[in-house]
């Protein structure tokens, strides 16, 4: 079962808006059988909708189009899909009132731009859009479904969630598609592919490896399609163990579970707790840490410790170390771990301190020079890692090497 | 000029990775009167790569790919170009050399993956590619240009700033292309087309307008195209003073400026440093400024006060009050900024305290339920937000506000 996605937006194609749409809806697809074939991006230009929609319904039997739903004059596309569809569009009494309801409780007053937003195709299902106030549209034509969503983000994910997906199981009858990533640290990419060449070369016909390379993180993804959902299961299991032989060591999660999830499990799962004092990284770590539900439970608090006065009053750091070896040095960093652990009663502390770029770098200590230590109740352990050139890779990359040292610790 | 972006990688289509390298290049790409019309996510089969490129290649004279080009047997775009185009892969003994020594300086031998990157298509311009081992290739037959480069973003990056831009400019004589984008806070998306009807409705011919709405933020793009930059500049500049007529108050920044960036300058204009003190944002702020460089100027550091005892400890937050108002109060969170600025010694310190939710939330204060305080030298104020259901949204639009009431007393 092939679908393609459509999203359609000037945004888009000048770059002011990246379309994280599509890696979602495809995901979610995915997940119930349906295959994404092809995703377009277009401008909001009634030739350019019509002719992707024709091309693309010429493929394949379901086609999801996001954006162009807005009440302003840019936005195009109930109109474009209206008159294809050789349909008229009228008002929707139901969504009427909530569009007017909606605005209500805002105290903002129906002007012309929302009323228009209550007008729908009269061939058309409507899917409730519980999030807000454009129209969700199910086109049927000739056994083949397009379903118009809006581009805003949370809207299009809150009624995919709601009913879209439901009603697509209900509607197509869809094989099996089984995903498995596993996700390594440690190992580049070819150097992987040498190691994993036995393995890769017997891997039977159904499944695809692709190798998926991000900074400080090479994913393995297996894809796997077919009838039986056990068989396949069965199938990735024989192999994951297979793969576990050669290379577990490096493999700290799957199915992109992200590092600090790992931590967050193993933390918990010892009832431990977790503080971080990051100079380089600038709260990238706290952040990622605090991006997922429940993270209060195990973690306490950080220190952002930008400047030398903080990295003295609140982590304790010694001021002549500061000066000594400077704020880049396995001394500052070690004692800002113990100095985290301390005042944030914790049970273990991240600590970083590096020259995040692109300037101050000097010869001995270049941009990219990155010390990260781990204090726990009965280990300090800290390294020098020598990064990159990118201000914005060496934030993202020493936060999840930082993590990882503590990975290391915690599963020691 | 029209150009098309095809982005090949089964990742994208399941959804795995967001194609971020889409937006960036149409960016750039703008930037030197190149107009894209369409981009295409495809999987990594010969079929959809020849089909697609051919189909572009039909409607535009530059198509640009990226993806497919890593040494591994996933990848198979060299190898389908280098057919489509009627060439032979040899061996170039640069880029073997390059490879070679690359790999020779972080200790790991050559194999037969290496190997298999030093070949390139006989006919093709082979593009220095100083980020990376793939190969980028410039392909011309029929006035046509097709560019390959590698997907890993920061490798394309490289490769489109060192050489690519600069030699699209030289083969193509291109139109002029500006787009002014005007960054607003605080009017939803209707209200504002309501307000702006009458300016919308007499703008020049040329230009098009596009509201572009995302969480805390509404964009405004104007987009010109002619052949007179001066000219164009002039409409621009003429159509924004009568904009800031109607919205002056809501205009915080221009073409992308991220309101973090818009805080530091006043911050650096006035000579003052900031601090902050985070609970339910978890260290997003501080994350969001210390991603620019040359953040360390005026910002000293933060405190993630993720627990009571954080807050209490290190802020000062008094205990009963905790106990009486709760964490999520104005009382703690006023007492939190008041805390942050004297224990970080900042001139200005920003505090956040919600429940950024799921889970977490009572009647009295619900997810969403957000308090933030911004403390200066002779201020302090507070603001009570309700927000939303969903986490991710939270956390980014609570630190927007936090930021903009601290740019609103900066600038009063």
């Amino acid at each position: 079962m092939q679908a393609e996605i459509i999203t359609i937006g000037d945004e888009i194609l000048i770059g002011q808006i990246v379309d994280t749409n599509s890696a979602w809806m495809a995901k979610e697809l995915n997940g119930i059988g349906i295959n994404v074939g092809k995703i377009t991006s277009i401008s909001d230009q009634e030739a350019d909708i019509v002719n992707s929609l024709k091309q693309a319904m010429e493929r394949v039997s379901l086609v999801l189009i996001t954006g162009g739903l807005g009440p302003t004059n840019d936005d195009i596309t109930k109109k474009t899909l209206s008159d294809l569809f050789e349909m008229n569009l009228v008002q929707d009494d139901f969504l009427f009132a909530k569009v007017e309801q909606r605005l209500g409780q805002r105290g903002i007053p129906m002007n012309r731009f929302n009323r228009e937003q209550a007008l729908v195709p009269d061939g058309a299902r409507i899917i409730t859009n519980n999030h807000g106030t454009a129209p969700c549209m199910w086109f049927e034509k000739d056994g083949k479904v397009v379903i118009s969503m809006p581009g805003v983000p949370f809207e299009m994910k809150g009624i995919m969630q709601d009913e879209i997906l439901q009603s697509l199981k209900q509607h197509f009858s869809t094989p099996v598609i089984l995903h498995k990533t596993v996700m390594t640290q440690g190992i580049g990419e070819s150097v992987m592919a040498e190691m994993l060449e036995d393995w890769e070369g017997n891997l039977p016909a159904c499944v695809k490896l692709a190798y998926l390379p991000s900074p400080g993180v090479l994913r393995l993804r297996m894809s796997l399609s077919g009838d039986n959902l056990a068989e396949l299961e069965k199938i990735i299991e024989e192999q994951l163990s297979a793969l576990k032989k050669i290379i577990s060591a490096n493999i700290f999660g799957y199915d992109d579970e992200p590092m600090e999830l790992t931590v967050a499990k193993l933390l918990s799962d010892k009832g431990k707790t977790l503080g971080t004092a990051e100079s380089c990284t600038g709260g990238k770590i706290a952040h990622l840490i605090t991006s997922h539900a429940g993270s209060s439970s195990y973690f306490k608090g950080g220190v952002v410790a930008y400047s030398n006065g903080v990295k003295e009053n609140i982590l304790g750091v010694n001021g002549e170390d500061l000066e000594k070896y400077g704020a880049v040095s396995q001394q500052v960093v070690e004692q800002m771990a113990i100095g985290a652990r301390k005042v944030l009663n914790t049970d273990y502390a991240i600590a970083t301190s590096g020259v995040a770029g692109p300037d101050g770098g000097t010869q001995e200590k270049p941009v990219g020079t990155v010390w990260i230590a781990v204090a726990g109740p009965n280990d300090l352990i800290s390294n020098r890692f020598d990064l990159y050139k990118n201000r914005e890779r060496n934030i993202q990359v020493a936060s999840l090497n930082a993590l990882n040292m503590l990975r290391n610790l915690l599963q020691k």
